[in-house]
């Protein structure tokens, strides 16, 4: 055994001995645990965002904003155990005179097991070491066992510190929470293949999702893995409203395209438009906004290496056309906004058009007609996001649109853009294949706590042993379904 | 192409135009054709019974019941849809005044798309062409192509004509159901590869369900499988309550091992307890009971004979002895109950021990002390149901085995037996690996709708266009999630 395996080892043994007690504790010490963590992370001085400025090249502000997003989320998901949202708490009484004679039955949604999460690189606080999926595993119950991601270690380090404090305040077992450096793809192949690991979050490439589906799936044991693998976010001018104001519609898609280097998942890197005036005047502007882009630095140079490489590769393909690239040229590691064209003709015949460029890339697709756009819509593959920039009259005309694009993702958006996700109980973020690994779970908001969890029946279990949302009096107060009524009422047997 | 495949193809294509059409349907349309479905099954006449027990040796009793069972399922996912509970829906109001502004996110679950069915040759009703899983994917919104169980081909001929009746008289397009027959497994295959197909229902052996999971993760578009496999249901015997009835415990328990002929997925196979004059006891009176069962025809040939050699492969492993078999010899295609008994050393070492033998076989754990108990449950493999025959002081006492019984099981069951499952919106009927391929989900009560859907996000959507279920006025007074309470009010914006 390598130091690495001896190392996983006892890791992972003491997630799982932190598994068995960590469920002996009541929903409100984990509540207390994910709020001391939150009051940890709020307290992490400059440290924080000057280490992570200078590992991931993301501003300050953008960085302070992050942060804070962070802090939501554990305070956010802590809400959402205590109100017993994440348990979906449901009771059917005992029907002793009924031939045959009905049990009593209970269901409540326990924790799967220790989960692996790997964090993202472009979201070093929301989406990595202390991000939404470690946040939502805690809220469900599992111990967690973070891979550091290689792209900012030390401001991993500063958060994986603050959720150890954490634990340790909150009287938590130490195996709650492990942080670990994998130096190869065999490492991280390792924690995912163990017998310990019951389920894995990721943020990331549609490559490193899919190659964790797949380790996952060869286990003896196979187990689920929510990975949230990025997206193009069809964008689709509808003529009414782009007739009316194309122009600005045009500014307003390019601050989109370039917030944050275009380095989001839902980042609008697809714009699908019948062709005519009112599409010539939207690029004739977006060109202007393009060419006045500056170029900044991106997260690090293999992003920044891998936005040309995979852009080129989109450019090169038969029929497109580059339009506009920022003016300046781009520095080493910095990203160059550019927009290129193609024709629905050419779109419909080649899936390569349809890769993710990570970057300040959009590719605008030129139909012809309605009809075109209509069938670029049916070829677009599973998306986070799909947003229509639209009239009420324009969604009233194309509603066979409308609902082939709401097959195609997991949010729609009406005059809107999806970058910015709000982190609420009604946010789904994820969506169909290949943009997350199972459509139907979110990584963002509330509910991506159900992702570590699944559901457990008591039948006829005495009161006295069974889990405080299931007992008679109903002491957390939650809201649980009794007898096919939602109510908050104590059950009188 | 052959036949069959050119049929297929021509079968997918409707349940595709029908998928785009029902989802223009409005949720009370898709009720009353669930409940048109229901009067459509019950007003089956004497023909149905008849047919079903020619098919599946199952007495008029249990068939009649089973019928009623059926019907149920189809109204009480039909009101379950009716009341929103299949939907989660949830509305979090815009905020514009915050910086940023909070825009307006809604939330429901959508229909995945159609859905292939496999039906289970042990109840040729309730989990077969118009069970379960087609019950909960229609009420889901999808539609459903059922591969018909080759056990009950006449059986399931006069239920799918049944749902085809529902279709035509709720103005249901007829690609919304279709039922066909596969001749080999590449036909099955072909179902489950085919890219029309979003999800798949399945109740049957582990082979079967594990055969279905592999075609559907080597597809291009992987897709949920909901595949039920079975189990061997332990039943642990607790000290203090085996002492106060061990003989009792041995009858009950003798029922429900035999009950139809032990052909249920709850069938409590396996039976774990500490040495010592109770469970001498208790075994002494089980072996009578086993003595004196009279041998009862099993499903079909098939089926007995897998019985036989299965139960063959599991006595001939070291250190299993028979302890009683049915005095009455079995006919050709009957079921003979049958006990055996292994040491905890033995079981322990020998994974074979814990194959499920299809029928009324059971294999008594003999632990010298709680420990090997402890460890014998520590050893058993993912199960539907755990069972404890206990006093709550032995409940008190064992809190660290409950825990781990807990870990092991979607429906924990004290002093009852696991077999009759109730159809609730408590019910778990699902469990960890490899009782069922994914533990989070349920295919019995009413939340098995959601194996079929998956939520779908609106941001800033007009309000006229939004489904009904997310509409201010909440038109369908369902219980809606409104900025993180439960509310049935409309929403005022």
């Amino acid at each position: 055994m390598s130091i690495f395996q001896e190392n996983l080892e006892s890791t992972l043994q003491k997630a799982q001995e932190a598994f068995v007690t960590i469920n002996t504790f009541s929903i409100a010490k984990r509540v207390a645990f994910m709020r001391a963590v939150a009051d940890e992370i709020e307290a992490l001085g400059p440290e924080l965002i000057d280490t992570a400025r200078r590992e991931s090249n993301l501003p300050e502000a953008r960085l302070t904003g992050e942060k804070g997003r962070t802090i939501f989320q554990w305070r956010s998901y802590a809400e959402a155990v205590e109100k017993g949202y994440s348990l979906d708490a449901s009771i059917d009484t005992a029907n002793p005179t009924r031939t045959p004679p009905k049990p009593d039955i209970r269901k409540t949604n326990v924790a799967l097991g220790p989960a692996a999460v790997f964090g993202a690189s472009n979201f070093p606080f929301a989406f990595s070491t202390a991000g939404g999926d470690t946040a939502s595993a805690i809220a469900a119950g599992c111990p967690v066992i973070v891979k550091a991601h290689p792209g900012h270690p030390e401001t991993s380090q500063l958060m994986a510190d603050a959720i150890t404090r954490g634990v340790e305040k909150s009287g938590f077992p130490k195996g709650t929470f492990s942080h670990i450096f994998c130096e190869t793809n065999e490492e991280a192949q390792a924690l995912v293949s163990h017998p310990v690991i019951k389920a894995v979050g990721f943020t990331g490439s549609n490559r490193g999702g899919l190659a964790l589906v797949e380790i996952a799936s060869k286990r003896h044991e196979p187990i689920p893995v929510f990975a949230e693998m990025g997206s193009i976010n069809p964008v689709f001018l509808l003529p009414e409203k782009l007739n009316a104001a194309a122009s600005e519609l045009a500014k307003q898609y390019a601050g989109s395209l370039t917030l944050g280097v275009g380095q989001f998942c839902t980042n609008p890197g697809l714009v699908i438009s019948e062709e005519g005036a009112a599409l010539d005047q939207f690029i004739d502007t977006l060109e202007e906004e393009i060419v006045k882009a500056l170029p900044a630095p991106m997260l690090n140079s293999g992003i920044a290496k891998g936005y040309k490489l995979s852009r080129e590769k989109v450019v090169g393909q038969a029929g497109v056309n580059v339009l506009a690239t920022a003016a300046t040229q781009a520095e080493d590691g910095f990203g160059d906004a550019t927009v290129a064209t193609v024709s629905a003709v050419d779109f419909l015949i080649n899936d390569t058009l349809q890769a993710e460029v990570f970057g300040p890339f959009a590719l605008i697709i030129k139909c012809r007609n309605a009809d075109e756009v209509l069938q670029a819509a049916s070829k677009v593959h599973g998306q986070l996001t799909a947003t229509l920039l639209a009239t009420t009259g324009d969604i009233a005309q194309c509603q066979e649109l409308v609902a082939v694009i709401q097959n195609k993702c997991g949010r729609i958006i009406f005059n809107n853009f999806p970058t910015g996700v709000e982190v609420c109980k009604s946010m789904h973020h994820g969506g169909p294949f290949p943009s997350s690994s199972n459509s139907q779970y979110t990584s963002v908001g509330a509910d991506a706590i159900k992702r570590f969890t699944r559901p457990l029946s008591f039948q006829n279990w005495p009161d006295e042993f069974l889990p405080e949302e299931l007992k008679n009096a109903n002491p957390l107060g939650i809201w649980r379904n009794v007898d096919n009524e939602l109510s908050k009422e104590a059950v009188s047997v």
